[in-house]
């Protein structure tokens, strides 16, 4: 356990940065805020330091005790809560990718999140997002995954390179789409696949569904317009792993 | 079109009475806010009144224009929009229920509206709501929805009472349970049957799975803890409306 006072200490300047994108990238850290999370970091083993008011939190992890400034000053929000973790994010595996959740401008930190639970749930490799798609490391977000983000790989790619990439290695690439799609049961599950889901409002946008294999769509009864994007995401996924 | 710029005016003093769960109860009637949710309702025929500041909506339905004061008065949000809508709730079909979903304690609201519209996707009859459930006609619910309030009679219940009735009546109530469970892919998909979810930490209560006739649950990756309970249902419910 090690004291912290100054906002103007070497650590404290180094996790600030983490607040950037560009940092996060760069160290492959991010911070998590408040008591479930940071137990779900611990849990999972990425925990490279705890930092906390409390003088009395015990974890094999380093902890740093320090003062209500410093916490204020790490925080993303002005309702901060009294502990915070700095994470490794998840690596790629070095194992070639069978199973990819792939998303096109997802909007809403809610959805986002759930997509990453759900992906966790059902087995995919990694989740990759798109231009367009809020910041995994939103708070909401980070909340939505309930812990699946410290144990999977969320990338961030352009998917009109990403996708060819990935047809090249023997992956199938399965859009959504209302038009030129199949129906969700009568898709013949291939070993290896990626699902690409669209924004909330949108869809997925024409120029990607240029470059998918196949489209579904899920059967709904005549009165519904649509699913919410991680709900018909999520029944996706599901059809596909036990498939 | 009529206009109406006081707040003593008698419609507006009983609509404003529907901001209490008593009155919605009693005149099966409730209020939408926002241009999204009122187009949605007109093109239901739910609409009794739209009320705006507009002077220009156009609409078959009896339309109010009003002043600032009184859609204030009627507003169930300070940022409220300018538009609102006194809808009917939609009643229970008289034929026999044959596929219902059950929720007992759901309390977030974005999961509550999200169950409500992939029920009506899924061909649900009715929604019933347990004791500590969201109120449905929460402002973040009725988005949630994205319309489908409009098209599916939602009931507020005591589900221990509600349970039995419904065995009576020949429907296999299935519930979601970890434990005392078959896996969802190996259910003989009855052909009625009751869907009962739980709250959002705590699963279904005790007392309740002791009245199921049979319970589900989703296989999952041993990394994952669990799933969000709108993702969980919707792919039970699309489980059984495809089996």
């Amino acid at each position: 356990m090690q004291m912290i006072e100054s906002v103007h200490n070497p650590k404290v300047k180094e996790w600030v940065k983490l607040q950037q994108k560009k940092y996060r990238q760069q160290n492959q850290q991010f911070i998590v805020e408040g008591e479930h999370l940071v137990e779900e970091a611990l849990k999972a083993g990425v925990v490279q330091a705890v930092v906390t008011t409390r003088t009395s939190f015990s974890t094999d992890a380093p902890v740093y005790v320090v003062n209500e400034a410093v916490l204020a000053k790490l925080a993303m929000t002005p309702t901060h809560q009294d502990i915070m973790a700095i994470c490794d994010m998840v690596a790629v595996a070095p194992t070639q990718l069978k199973r990819v959740l792939l998303l096109d401008a997802i909007q809403d930190p809610g959805n986002l999140g759930t997509l990453i639970r759900s992906a966790l749930a059902f087995a995919v490799d990694a989740v990759v997002l798109g231009k367009g798609t809020v910041d995994v490391y939103n708070e909401k977000v980070l909340r939505s995954t309930q812990g699946a983000i410290f144990h999977l790989p969320v990338i961030q790619a352009d998917l009109q390179m990403y996708i060819p990439e990935l047809q090249a290695q023997g992956i199938e690439v399965i859009g959504t789409s209302l038009h030129h799609a199949v129906d969700l049961q009568s898709l013949e599950g291939p070993e290896c696949w990626a699902l690409l889901l669209g924004n909330e409002g949108q869809g997925v946008q024409q120029s990607l569904l240029d470059l998918t294999d196949e489209n579904i769509f899920i059967e709904m009864s005549s009165a519904a317009e649509s699913l919410n994007v991680a709900v018909a995401g999520s029944i996706a996924l599901y059809q596909l792993s036990v498939k």
